[in-house]
């Protein structure tokens, strides 16, 4: 087989990807490890940027989550009793995000690609990349007990932090940035009202809680939990009295519950891989770099590394110019670096730190209030959470 | 004797209490531990917010300030061989600060002291504050061999970090707040014309450099160095050399150097006590809080302090009111946590921290290259350097 761009992986930024280069007229092929079903069973952020909101459009799969996609101009973070919001709308001159989960933006770029006749093949198992710092890379890949390979210009490593692509990269060719957090998120969805039309993040001596949600019936509601708990010591009934005892008063009263429907422990991990080109291998989204979920960068982050890896790819076949690819790794990199600052930073000021000591936890505070008494810095808060331009 | 306030410290927080007081007609005397010339011998810091500017004008003691002050409209961040300006004039729209020695401060309130009759003891040994959980406290002193007391209404902490009147306090009733920064400043003062009219902090892979001055022709730079280092292995060869290396190529090329006229290493801290007030007994400035030196806050801080402790003391005489002197303490203390984060954001943004590993590195520099990239964040940035309302 021989196609132009072998795509591993077939999340978002994979069939983001592979929709923008088919719609350009250039070849590729997905190889996904699992099956359809398992990758629309993963449960992911899902608070978009307009930047990546403009790219499902431009990739014709943007019409659900207009439909169905909530539009939130602000959200607000608890703390000391008080509710302070951010006005991400009158503060960025009109810009907001869209609360539409992962899974969707999955679902419709899957519904694009076959609707378009894009080719992926699932249940790929020991996908390995080849010779790709030399002019003819190639995939092989195993398939009903078959060896297969495809012959590319290109290979695009779309499969995660735990994927081939940024495994295959030699030791010495690649440089790796990393912060574990000491605790986790302990999430659940449940089918109820959500406490607020928008999210509540919540710094609160007992730790993070972030009230948020997939739809006006559906909340995605986590707290902040020791790395050393277990998921089975969590009763729905404990989770719903802890959540509540790290809200204000008015949203713990307000609060609607029910049983959950999914229930997991997340740890949180900052990484960047640099760099991320490899001479014809490029990685992308989670495969290169990821960001605690505070924030919500990582999802977005993919799209924007699709964006320059795409317009990289399109100007070498249309333009015959390698100008985009050489600048490819840079340029997300750039990106990247600022989201994980501020990623940083929001995880940063909204956790219980235990480590910092007093004083540690007294600068948080100050953070806080300073944030709240100055628009300048709601303003670059606000900036950051509704995307920095690509 | 008897007076209204004693105030403990004859620095610039001390000075300016007593000519506030002394302009509205309340008795005051203040005790100083050394003798005048040593007094104007210490070598402080030197920017001034318009805040603390305006306090001068009301103490009468601001003439000098506006005629020799240099108003500095911004500063410069050099890093990766740039330098970026931060134009704190047009981003806070219009203020600025003043560099003007602390010496010099001292200087004017102490001649305007002296012209308007107020009282201060020099070399006033073994002070002590007593009963000022009371309401009938008194300060002990020694001079000449002789023990004195003065009864009062109040007594005005103003004696710095390692003064009296924190250590007065009972363990248990105050709270401290401290951290201690892995490296000091060495700082050199010559009479070379600066090497650009505005201050320059510098931050390089050797560490952090600041090109500061104390007028056209006189210069007070800075080198970050480990806290083991001794200024005897710092000639001054070596540490113009040094400073050179963490500028940008231009600046580094336009640098005149000169012999130094002072040389001297200092740690750097951050540190505050909670409350500021025991009962009849107030802490103001450097005896109740630190701040690293990055970004001048400690005099101006010091100066709020006493805005705050002033409004008090002016209302519970003059309008029979305690409302003012029952807030200081909060008050004060908002206003110090909130400089307190800002100068440990400056330390943290512009030092080598070498314990932070390669991902805090980045992070460090991906908070520079963002606030290069954004108008919010160096407005931030800038309402914090210029001074936050009192």
């Amino acid at each position: 087989m021989r196609t132009q761009v072998v795509i591993i992986g077939s999340g978002p930024s994979g069939l983001l990807l592979g929709q923008l280069l088919t719609d350009a007229g250039i070849d590729n092929i997905i190889l996904e490890r699992v099956t359809k079903d398992y990758v629309l069973s993963r449960i992911r952020a899902g608070v978009l940027e307009e930047g990546m909101a403009a790219m499902l459009d431009e990739a014709g799969a943007g019409e659900r989550m207009h439909r169905e996609g909530l539009k939130h101009d602000g959200f607000s973070i608890a703390f000391d009793g008080g509710c302070h919001r951010i006005d991400l709308h009158g503060l960025t001159g009109g810009k907001r995000v869209i609360v539409y989960g992962q899974t969707e933006v999955t679902h419709d770029l899957m519904d694009r690609r076959e609707a378009t006749g894009g080719v992926t093949i699932y249940e790929a198992a020991n996908v390995q990349p080849h010779d790709f710092d030399g002019d003819r890379p190639y995939v092989t890949y195993e398939k009903d007990g078959v060896t297969h390979r495809i012959d590319c210009d290109f290979i695009a490593g779309c499969d995660g932090f735990h994927g081939v692509s940024r495994k295959s990269v030699p030791e010495g060719a690649i440089t790796t940035y990393e912060r574990v957090y000491p605790f986790g998120w302990l999430g659940i969805i449940s089918d109820v009202e959500p406490v607020s039309h928008e999210l509540i993040y919540a710094n609160h001596p007992r730790g993070f809680a972030l009230c948020s949600m997939r739809s006006p019936t559906r909340i995605r509601y986590y707290v902040q939990v020791g790395l050393d708990e277990k998921i089975e010591d969590w009763s729905d009934d404990r989770f719903w009295d802890e959540i509540r005892r790290r809200l204000p008063e008015e949203q713990a009263q307000a609060m609607k519950t029910g049983p959950s429907i999914e229930k997991s422990i997340a740890p949180l991990r900052s990484f960047v891989a640099e760099p991320l080109r490899f001479g014809r291998l490029f990685l992308a989204g989670d495969a290169g770099h990821i960001v605690p979920p505070t924030g919500a960068k990582g999802l977005n982050l993919a799209a924007s590394d699709i964006r320059y890896l795409f317009d990289g790819l399109r100007e070498y076949y249309q333009e015959k110019s390698k100008a985009g690819i050489d600048a490819y790794s840079q340029r997300a990199l750039a990106r990247v670096w600022k989201a994980e600052r501020f990623s940083w930073w929001m995880t940063k000021t909204l956790h219980l730190f235990p480590d910092d000591g007093a004083f540690g936890q007294k600068i948080q505070h100050a953070e806080l209030e300073y944030l709240f008494s100055s628009v300048a810095a709601q303003t670059s808060l606000a900036e950051n959470y509704v995307g920095l331009p690509y």
